[in-house]
């Protein structure tokens, strides 16, 4: 299969390119830059030197249906509900790692992205890429939405209970979250200058992040009724890894902790991504480095009568890159798991 | 005046030392190691090459009496419950940086510290060290415990809420903190070890942490009724610096974030160390690096009807050594910010 | 084939099972460990959860040749002199990542390493495991010494130089080298610390690296001569990567930098893991990060004739176990870069 | 005495902050920014909320000449030869932290800093700001130009042999030096940019850094001839500290390490801020963070006949901010160490 990525020089282009070459099963055929259109991939990003030397493209939805069976669009927020139309009317499936076409409710873009949506129509089309609990809808689908990775951090910490919606005062639900500067993208700024960052940890768009209205949208999916949640991000001095503590009461004061480490067991059971941890094990970001693992542990606060659930996932790989992997394979018939087979990188 | 440390070659018997070598007003007339007896400081840290050259002592309760006037004890918990006894009844006035003389309740301790309190008598002499709402029982104290690291950060975030306790509704409180790696000490360990620790973030002790009593009993104190919260700490790739961001909510609907704001301002604005950040503005641990500030943040979640405290502090200064010299400031009568008047270090 | 892989709870051996994992080829079959024999690996490092679980086994000989057919040896230096020699008399093939058979002078061990070689004739029949200029007698090796982290920066740095002898003033050579904390291994210790090792830099074992005779033995080898040089390490406060800045004088002033660069060209042409880089690139350890790669620049000092090679690889692969995965794909029969090839972790 | 500081919101001129308010003797009566002008300083750099707020000043040279005494310009270079004339015309008395004013020969701007320099007459005024060996013409100077950070490392490394000019081979000289990233200024850039920096190394400018003319200008008045030297500077993943390793054959092999040790103990002995470290002790840039320290160890590689000087320093303190107060003080007739006699900070 041939497949595309439109704006491979970004951290999550640039991670796409990197577990699609080892793949096995298929061709990259076409990349785009917008600012580096023209050059080839090694002269922007040298540790491509030798090993691929594609050619940077002009974004065009002729020449991507010509060349490709799937294009990943890893365009920025807003430039990709521009461009993905354009393919999807030129007949390619879709795999978008923005946000743009993860909300279902059009009304909720200007509100939290400070911008109209320029083509709702596509939002219906649009299957939110979380396989763990969507993977019928994503082998029949033809756009994806590429979760978030804060979302798919929390989401894959509350799934279990999701389903089971009425054990959980929702009302409760705080997600304190922290990532590492990945995450913000390769343009330099003030606050991601080394000397700033390095050395430094502080929360950012406190109860304002983008990120909260897809969770709540998901979650309230499966649980089947409006779920509202306090989300604040952190930022870590560090480059790959995301944790999430996701703190909630009950509605069952009798259930126990290991009943509930049964439901995620059982939910979790033929996850190949999915990992709960053993007793006493806590998750650390460096377990799931560079691969495409989400950690789980569930604790309970038996003195508040609190679950706390810490989930951890490297942001560029299952919180982008390696879940439109998995989308991928999905969509294309390969095996669920192709390319992300990895042990993760530790130290 | 003359004083001593006791355990001064620990990251917090270091760091008194560094500020008390530019408090202007006090000797280091007595310092002690076990470890390291016999040999002088800057054989174990190079650092005072040039600077000070002290002999660490072995520990002499009479030695102390008779070379110093007040001390600070920089042990280990567990230790300074044998220790600091002796120097009491030596006569000498103590500032201990360890926990074991800020619980009030012995029985506390078994139970967090997993050993009995060998000297609970005085448990009650000991005054909590906490000058922003003790100052005066300070002036007088004899034996003071040194607050925590993360409790100075919970409990300056929380100050003026618990004073009017029944505003709050306690049962919501929960606090996630993340502090940097100093905290753990000088001793080397598997996850401190640069490799392990670097580029790597995650919990621990999850709802178990020792210094959750402390803030009960603290929290209680001040709102006049029983208080319990879910606390858990994580670890931060750096050295210096905690974040806490503290979750609750409030009993009363209509009371706005302007007048949280208004009882925060009022409450601390004679205090030197406390700054409530304007508007905008964000605590980033950098902003207090190497200095006695806490700063303090207030927002409100209007969707979830949940108030948001983030309070940041250096762990080694406001969290323990430049706290004890504020203590020692206001034992001995000295100007309570006399050497710690510092602009902190950034970058 | 089968292989196994003693002392695999190190970071080398760690390493190796990352690599070997995706490698495709092989089968791992033994894994031993003295610290945790009994245990699975996961209860050690539980990155590997539902990934390899196989039982840490004690170091047996026999066991090792009934179930392999070649073994790794991630034995720390002096252990691996007493187990390889039972290995190699029970038939099995070995690539010892020790130093303990890279010297073939028995006589430089007592100077070096601080102790006399138990095993002196096999320092005979081992072959220095640089494939770049010792691939056929790789190939067939029984025993293969894979070379130390900093001699092969150094050493890919001087090869092509190094076969012309004479064009080099050798008494010129100094190294400069600086290595990331994880070639220290995964013992703590107080200078690798967190609190100590992050945002520091210092030099250590000035002049004095045991990995010094190593650099002069092979340069000598292929110079034709004896040569010797000042090599200093640094320790820099990151995980992975070493960088060998090599300062050194030409007999031949009229040489140009083309014409040296022509000639690492040439030399290297067939070479997947060197990459000599074009024009004002310059190598960054990122750049190979978590690969086999080794990047090179050439630099001339017309102000002071002198040539400055600066050269770069991830001491856990190219200077560890990707260059004894190469060793084994030779000494095996597979592809040499089988397993190898994959694109370098950035960011 | 009134100083103030022209480009205060760069990190030198944030750093001089830093110092200065801490003095003791001096009055900061004037800041300026070009930047930021008409905004308090806090409004920029929150640490310093309450505790100096001043009004970032436009620059006037009539302003500057009514409200100070002395000023520090902490202007980019290039800048600063257009604005220090100004104040200089105006009374002024000015230590100049760019490279402006370093440089006695003209001609070597355009090669160096790639612009002609717009003011060569006051070159000749100009007095090099090392107080190590110019402290008389420091005490009388109007001007002085302030050293950079790596020139500063290298020279107090070679100072004592370079007044013994002719027991050293120059030719022989070569420094590899190590930054910090604080060094490369407050503006962000791709380079800088956290994911990029972090966990990463490199060398950049290979032989070919502005600092280079800076240190054989003044390494050539002492030794009274001319000095030419391979310079490579490193960027550490780290934000404050340098290490200069320093390679240099002597002319005199009879001489001993010891002679060479006592030779740098004789001419530092009244050195307040320079320090031999005594024999197995190895500089380490943690060991001077945030002081005015420079810390010395000589070795001698006797298998090369090579001696090596390693030299680290706090590239914002003694390498800038530092060492600017210390000349302030010489100028204004303070004692030199006031206000820079502080601990570094460890951890």
């Amino acid at each position: 299969m041939r497949v595309g990525i439109i704006g491979v020089t970004g951290y999550t282009g640039n991670e796409l390119l990197r577990l699609l070459f080892s793949h096995g099963g298929v061709e990259i055929t076409y990349v785009t830059s917008y600012s580096y259109a023209g050059k080839t991939l090694d002269e922007i990003h040298p540790h491509y030197l030798e090993i691929i030397k594609p050619v940077l493209r002009s974004f065009s939805a002729e020449e991507a249906a010509e060349k490709t069976d799937l294009i990943f669009s890893a365009l920025p927020h807003g430039e990709s509900m521009e461009k993905v139309p354009l393919l999807r009317d030129a007949g390619i499936k879709v795999i978008d790692l923005s946000a743009d076409f993860r909300l279902t409710d059009a009304s909720l873009y200007p509100i939290w992205y400070k911008r109209d949506h320029c083509s709702p129509r596509y939002l219906e089309e649009a299957v939110y890429g979380l396989p763990e609990y969507n993977r019928e809808k994503i082998k029949n689908a033809s756009l994806v939405a590429n979760p978030g990775c804060y979302p798919t951090s929390v989401l894959l910490g509350l799934l279990p209970l999701a389903l089971r919606g009425k054990l959980v005062n929702w009302d409760t639900l705080v997600v304190d979250s922290k990532s590492g500067a990945s995450g913000a993208g390769r343009v330099p700024s003030q606050n991601l200058h080394f000397p700033e960052c390095s050395e430094n940890f502080r929360a950012y768009r406190v109860a304002e992040h983008q990120h909260t209205p897809e969770i709540e949208q998901e979650l309230g999916k499966l649980a089947g009724r409006k779920i509202s949640l306090t989300f604040v991000p952190h930022l870590l001095p560090m480059i790959r890894g995301i944790l999430s503590t996701i703190y909630v009461s009950l509605n069952n004061d009798n259930i126990s902790l290991e009943e509930i480490v049964n439901i995620y067991s059982r939910f979790y059971r033929d996850e190949k991504f999915v990992r709960i941890l053993p007793g006493p094990i806590l998750p650390e970001t460096r377990n799931v480095y560079a691969s495409n693992y989400c950690d789980l542990s569930l604790k309970w606060d038996a003195r508040n009568n609190r679950l706390i659930i810490i989930s951890v996932l490297d942001n560029l790989v299952k919180g982008a890159a390696g879940q439109a992997v998995q989308n991928m394979n999905l969509m294309l018939g390969f095996k669920e798991e192709q390319g992300l087979e990895t042990v993760p990188l530790r130290p």
